[in-house]
């Protein structure tokens, strides 16, 4: 049997003591300020039991890893309505991200591009009462954790530099694909970017889509096929340029953010969050990439 | 000697004559109302003669036209420093505007495409007191004629709608190409566009441009060098995807509007402006396109 | 426990009663003149246990599906060094396939669009013998059948017609990222294309890609990381336009060809494979598209 | 009056003594080998008067400039129908050029980049007995002189190095717009690019494009308006992606190619022809730019 302590704790002692810890994001000072030397892993199995080393119990910004969590609020929301407005394809190249969000109309890749997170953000505005507030219980039912919230400086920092969202948001306006206006679907958006939690709180509320739909309070959040669905999705496209490196490196449903965080999971397995502020090239935790890749290839834990 | 009365006299009837005057612009309620069988030429030449038949003396929206007079202004203010921010080369396609800006990180292909003419908008603002004021002054000056007015209800309905141009200035911004607000650029920017004259009235403002930077009422605007400059950039680029064709075709200097205006000239010879609000597939006054090929064909007045 | 014959039987039935079963590629008249009413299904577990059903023992061009056994037997010979010459990211749209290839200097997307196909052929040409020869050998070892043949009437269309990819295999040439020559690289390419097999014998063929790397005859053809790693490719690349799509509605790593052929599968568990040669908008077999949705929704076999 | 000599020479002066001469084209060792302290400058006016100075009666590969008179040729022979085939719009940056193509269906932007002269060397193909031959021939005629080659070794050099024209010749072939095989085009189109000239000669052959048509031996090659069309096409397309550069500092249609030789002319005033090989960052003679925009600022000559 695996002893899955004994794993992370070698993953993190390798980790901490590189050398090369990748470059912090500093487009917003509160993401600028934070130490590279921050390094935390959770992991949680099907059965509840838990694992974690370092700073897996600091809280860090999510970013983009909201994007997963905002699409699966709008799943259980309209399901397959969804896609009219949004496709499920890799998106290739993220510095091009506007070129080809303007060639297809208007119909973002996937809901895990900023700008088809942005239609997402759309749809939640159009089918929730208090936006915000409805989203932040959600995430909170599904971390069974009441103390979650946004860092309202970051969002208040994105909304102030955020202008290639701006342009983004604008396009999809002129395409007709945003219902709402443009500072108010950008507001909602970047306040999902803000949220922060711990590598043990995302742990929590990723488990149900490793859960078949099921939270861990065991209530019934997406259907099965649901649950699987965006775990395909996140194979596909959770990374950015580099969805078929992890894919081809790691083998797991995923989810990185600008903030370091990278959550991943083998459906009916585990549940793993790595966190380290300082990225790689493409945009990914330098750190968190590699524990990743160190982790199943230790335990052969994965879906190929 | 040609008797230019009884040419632009022939062109007007057979243009009214045409079945198919192309297709008004919908995409704002003030240009989708003007009535389609509207048809103006006017002509200046170098001595001052004026020639004009059909609707010359109506009142229509100059839009792009505006570029040119912008650009005009702005090489007055801070001369060879504009292209420290845009480019001079010929843009193509216009379906993928964004796309090119995005690619070229930033820096607009010429200053008569929209995201030219935002930065060029952006330039003028750092460089007046008072940019819509000083802007108006500016045209009326070279037109010699105080009656020349924005159109509010275009300015604000253009701003309603223009999606798309607030994407290319969020994502100017995010490039650092734009130093005053978005929201003020393109207010000034739609106002541009807004301006009204008669084909007669843009006539006259325009003459400065084939008469070496001095204007009807002989002030300097230009240096020589700097209106050539501007008319080696109208040849180029003043059509959008039509630019080749209309060197082609007619071979002049021009700048097109979606309102249907048309302004061409012959340096030190003639300047000609046709109005049909009828557009061609590439966005470009039908009429006016055949007018002006018409006028070349019968006067060989061309600079090949 | 799942009755398979009845399931493979069920989706047999509802197929083969589709009014609208796509449409027949007509490139070249091999393709063109092939009855769309064929539909076969054959499934082998990892048992050894076989189901078939309908045309699964009709000889079909296998096509794109040979680029999965292509890479495979290069991954075999050279391993790594494969990704110097190859991405293994998603390649997006296949309208702009050059495209691509130009904007990112001759490194093709992934090995299984064609011109990444076709750096694989070059890699092969390098490192066999007779590389026509010993990869049909390499097919049959895999297959466990000496029958399996190129068919060449298929090949000699495929060279007389395929101006495309002697456009991509001249600019692959022209970013110096082919080391032969491109008629013999093309020649080798186009005869892998034409390889001819039946669906039991391709499930056959691909079962060591579901087997850690060991055919079925127990002969260890890749190490179990490598068969690992083209599954992974093959669930984010293995489908043109469509992988999202795919992995979205199906979730198994699979490849489909311009024949009609599907091959997917689930590790450690069972290969499938479809043939039916009608194909839908993004190119791939229609019947054989709603077969693996029908699989793996009625069984809730899937990877994710 | 203009003392053209005295203008000419110290134009010369200036250049030979520049420091940066640019760098000569390396993809072929007959270009490699040229000495980049060659300069040569040729004017003839409307009336038949020359002057010239430095290497002007030296030798060199025209290279692109040949496309010029290919397209004269192809007009000649078959007029409007050549525009079906290739568009007249800009182009726009060289470096994806095989992408623009592509999303263009295979309409080459202009005749004057590699693909559209492809295709107007197939059209030739398609309407000359001897294509070789007749082509020389034609040149010949233009220039008054018997003496005009084909030089062999460059034309060899360029089909063994040529693979990206090859890529477009294909693609091309893909999309129907190329008639003949792809080696007798290219063949063809590499023997057009490997014709040596004075810069005397070039002045000479390209006197027919300022004179309405008609070559100095008065010989009637175009009609007058095929021939303004033409200058139009210089005018726009004639400088790869410094087009719009050249229209706003220089003012004259023209052409240059990879062998470092400019051609420009006024149309009933001059041609002027420069040759320096080393070439700018955009790949137009270094040299050979600052003497054209040096010539038309002292001499006000240009068609703005």
């Amino acid at each position: 049997m695996l002893d899955f302590q004994a794993i992370l704790n070698a993953i993190y002692n390798k980790g901490i003591a590189a050398k090369n810890k990748g470059t912090v994001a500093t487009y917003i000072p509160e993401l600028a300020e934070v130490d590279i030397n921050n390094f935390g892993i959770h992991l949680r199995t099907a059965q509840g039991e838990e694992f974690g080393v370092g700073d897996d119990n600091k809280l860090f910004s999510i970013q983009s890893i909201s994007k997963v969590l905002a699409l699966s609020k709008a799943m259980a929301l309209i399901g397959e309505d969804i896609w009219k407005r949004v496709d499920v394809e890799p998106s290739g190249d993220p510095f091009n991200h506007l070129s080809q969000l303007e060639l297809e109309n208007g119909i973002p890749r996937n809901p895990l591009i900023n700008s088809g997170a942005i239609v997402i953000s759309d749809i939640l505005i159009s089918n929730l009462k208090n936006p915000k507030e409805d989203f932040l219980s959600y995430i909170r039912d599904l971390a069974g954790d009441e103390s979650i919230q946004y860092n309202l400086d970051v969002a208040n920092s994105e909304k102030a530099t955020g202008f290639k969202n701006y342009a983004a948001a604008y396009l999809l306006k002129s395409f007709k694909n945003l219902q709402n206006p443009v500072e108010e679907v950008l507001d909602f958006y970047f306040h999902q970017c803000a949220i922060e939690m711990t590598c043990s709180q995302l742990t929590k509320t990723f488990f149900f889509l490793s859960n078949q739909g099921k939270c861990i309070l065991n209530k019934v959040h997406l259907r099965k096929s649901q649950a699987k669905r965006i775990n395909a999705i996140m194979l596909t496209c959770g990374f950015y340029d580099e969805a078929g490196e992890f894919a081809f490196e790691v083998g797991l449903p995923g989810k990185s953010g600008v903030g370091g965080g990278i959550v991943a999971l083998l459906p009916d397995q585990f549940v793993i969050t790595c966190w380290s502020p300082g990225l790689n090239a493409k945009g990914n935790s330098k750190l968190g990439m590699l524990a990743l890749e160190e982790f199943t290839t230790q335990t052969k834990l994965s879906i190929f």
